[in-house]
């Protein structure tokens, strides 16, 4: 294993002082000129050079006719061209004095036997230059701490904390809006493509040595080389989680992934224990992989699997039992402690039980308070699974009645909201203990939004919150037996 | 079983001409007033006769001191007062000749064997004086249709076609939100409660009758008479397909469901025998109930379990056929002549195999019309699972580039999106065929929104997709069954 990131031949890569561009022109169909576009997007820093036989520039940025011409040496090449041009670009790369690239050219291992010959061939020419490379059949990375984005999607929402390894490209691209959603982002993200270099294992080695990634997710659909890349891991999962899903163990997903990306799967059991042997948590959707991203970059890891849930509703309550009940999750009853510090917080109708059910709240604010920190100190339990539910329509009434005159109620109930949602997530008990919420509104909802950045994981429904715990806790038992 | 749904005892209960309400008044913490509220937000049609002992008015409408004094007799008493009132409260409904109640109050058999007494108690006024009620310890009834709505929570969201019978409350007012963000609603929704006169039972025969109704959704939590739900369901599934979440089958899950309505659940193999025998879909969660409930409103019933999969991304492709694999749905190859009128409208790079996987579009708008129409008619495949991804800048950078001046774009992006979901919607072989797209966009995405609201059902990701298929296909094998 390398010492630090910057001995990664990832390094240049996904942190480039410049970049050299093929295959970028002005027209509307050229993949190569949307992902300069999404670089200007990012506002990429360094300088980037558009090399174009015709063209004097690319989309307002000056244009070479040759990469001999470029004032400096491009760090980075980042190519979209044909097949066939590719071999011939590297040499010329390898003459400038280029090192890395990123070959995001289809039409190689994943097409068939005369791709397979092209792909050893620009492999070839890679080697004798000493250039390394990410795909080709890739769309490269986004390093959105450093602005870098080669894909053709421009990039929506804040630089997050998950590290990314992709065998599809559009796990990382069209994952941007969906994990801004969750207030959500890559750290850095790779796609490898057909993996002719640079392979998952060594991107997987560099975002361990990523300071801005506190979780590594790996999307799979064939593993190469299989005892590197379960060393690899093996050296990592003790100090930071590595979640992957992996789709290839089906008849069906296998011969999708083998037209994708010409990867040849094993069997789902092969996987399974590889995963589970190098301490790898497997996610069985990429909802999942990213819920226990989430969880594990955010929470702390509990010191074991009793869940104690706090909702005002019966029907979400038992829900969420079932649900952890299913996880393998115990759900188990509150010490004479707690509900004795308990009772006179809640109604009379309330079940001082696990699920503890309020029915309703004596006041609102308890729920988000003293309530949850009470349950938190719980000595019996390891997590609190919270129920989320304020219609913004209940504060508004509630206003309405207290005589709250209609023009003061909008800001009002953004502010209510706000700070009980902030009250939860500074409890103290919350930085042993992991509290995640869920909630059934809508995720369009102020409350839902505001809780989220306050800093607490909800989820769309128990069984997601539940899933996400049992990673935690699986991550947990991962970490014992390695420190063991 | 009731030949029409006027003959339900839940008839006046869902469709009153006239309503009282016992413990309504203008305090905040006034559960009855919140109802009340609720009721006028929606606007109901009929009178309204708060009774209480001192107000005047109470939420602008006259007060009565006393039912007897009422201008007419209401049809439906709803009743939020303390467990030990409601008794006398029944024998004056039924001396006043009121005979349809809901039962808010808790505090009855959920409590304890002393509320067990109580609920005895009036459910033996009731009986002598026919009055039939649904609860205690329910939100009662919400039937958009007529603009009923019970509830402590203002309704969001249009009338849909979602027929449920619920044992939480939660689960009806806390899904408005959830199921108006799929541009999905309920038609009539009843909260059942302890049950202990009206029952889930009869909810479903109701449901069954209500033209509004193409699905009955059905949230369980222990079934009091098995023998008379079996015949019941057994007589509606061939017509009208039933969906239910259990969740008392763990032993988490039991325990919760004791103390929420005081319900005996059972073991997990037993109804799910139950369940099968009577060609009841098991959802294993809120999230399937609702999905399943989708493609049942408004998909044809596959011919077969072969999945047909649409998409431009590999990765999303491959995670479908593996998810779709999982579900125990086939994922077979294309007909060669499927493949030959294919051909042309694809790219080189595009993989002609199931899942079809176009890499890019040559015509953006092939991909929403003349494609997905050829792989309809695929003779070999039953149903379409297409992959949605058009986000607004890639439509928005193509204009650009098209020299569409800025400020033409933003009409002109969601014209161009909305046509597509269209065009994708009205294809002849949609309607032999179920059509269900996956998408990984962030529900508040414009394309999103615009496929659902032309009628496509768009799930999160390639599991919930193929899961509501799986639901599809199982109803089909269900009917095949009862009309072999």
């Amino acid at each position: 294993m390398i010492g630090s990131r910057e001995e990664s031949p990832l390094y240049p890569i996904a942190n480039p002082e410049s970049v050299a561009f093929f295959g970028a022109s002005n027209s509307m169909a050229s993949m190569g000129g949307n992902l300069l576009q999404s670089m200007q997007a990012i506002g990429f820093r360094g300088p980037m050079y558009p090399i174009h036989a015709r063209e004097k520039t690319v989309h307002g940025l000056q244009a070479y006719a040759s990469l001999t011409e470029t004032p400096t040496v491009p760090e980075l090449a980042v190519l979209v061209v044909p097949a066939h041009a590719v071999a011939q670009i590297l040499e010329a790369c390898g003459q400038r004095g280029v090192r890395r690239a990123i070959v995001i050219s289809g039409g190689f291992k994943e097409a068939g036997p005369q791709g397979t010959l092209l792909e050893k061939e620009i492999l070839a020419v890679a080697n004798a230059y000493g250039i390394r490379f990410l795909g080709p059949n890739c769309i490269g990375v986004a390093n959105m701490h450093r602005r870098v984005n080669t894909t053709f999607v421009e990039h929506e929402g804040k630089p997050g904390f998950i590290g990314m390894a992709s065998q599809s490209g559009s796990f990382i691209t069209q994952m941007f809006h969906y994990l801004n959603q969750f207030h959500l982002g890559f750290s850095t993200a790779f796609s490898v493509g057909n993996e002719a270099d640079i392979d998952l294992a060594e991107c997987m080695a560099y975002l361990a040595l990523c300071p801005d990634t506190r979780v590594i997710a790996l999307y799979v659909e064939g593993i190469r080389d299989g005892r590197r890349f379960m060393e690899t891991a093996q050296a990592i999962v003790p100090r930071k989680p590595v979640v992957a899903l992996y789709v290839g163990g089906s008849e069906a997903g296998r011969k999708a992934a083998l037209s994708h990306t010409g990867s040849m799967a094993g069997s789902d059991a092969l996987y399974q224990g590889m995963f589970q042997q190098c301490g790898i948590l497997r996610a069985s959707s990429l909802e999942e992989l990213f819920d226990l991203c989430w969880v594990l970059g955010t929470c702390p890891i509990p010191k074991g699997d009793a869940v104690l849930i706090q909702t005002h509703s019966g029907g979400p309550g038992a829900a969420a039992a079932d649900a952890c009940s299913r996880q393998g999750l115990r759900v188990p009853g509150l010490s004479e402690d707690t509900r004795e510090r308990l009772a006179p917080l809640v109604p009379h109708t309330a079940s001082i039980e696990n699920p503890v059910d309020l029915t309703f709240s004596k006041n609102q604010l308890d729920y988000f308070g003293p309530i949850p920190e009470v349950l938190l100190e719980d000595k019996g339990t390891h997590s609190l699974l919270f129920y989320y539910f304020t219609p913004p329509q209940i504060v508004r009434r509630a206003l309405q009645t207290m005589g709250v005159p209609p023009e003061a109620w909008e800001g009002q109930i953004e502010e209510l909201i706000e700070g009980q949602c902030r009250a939860l997530a500074s409890l103290e008990g919350g930085k042993d203990k992991p509290l995640v919420a869920y909630t059934y509104r809508a995720w369009t909802d102020f409350g839902v939004q505001a809780l989220m950045a306050a800093g607490v994981p909800v989820f769309p429904g128990a069984e997601r919150a539940a899933c996400a715990l049992r990673g935690l806790v699986a991550y947990g038992r991962v970490r014992e037996r390695f420190f063991a």
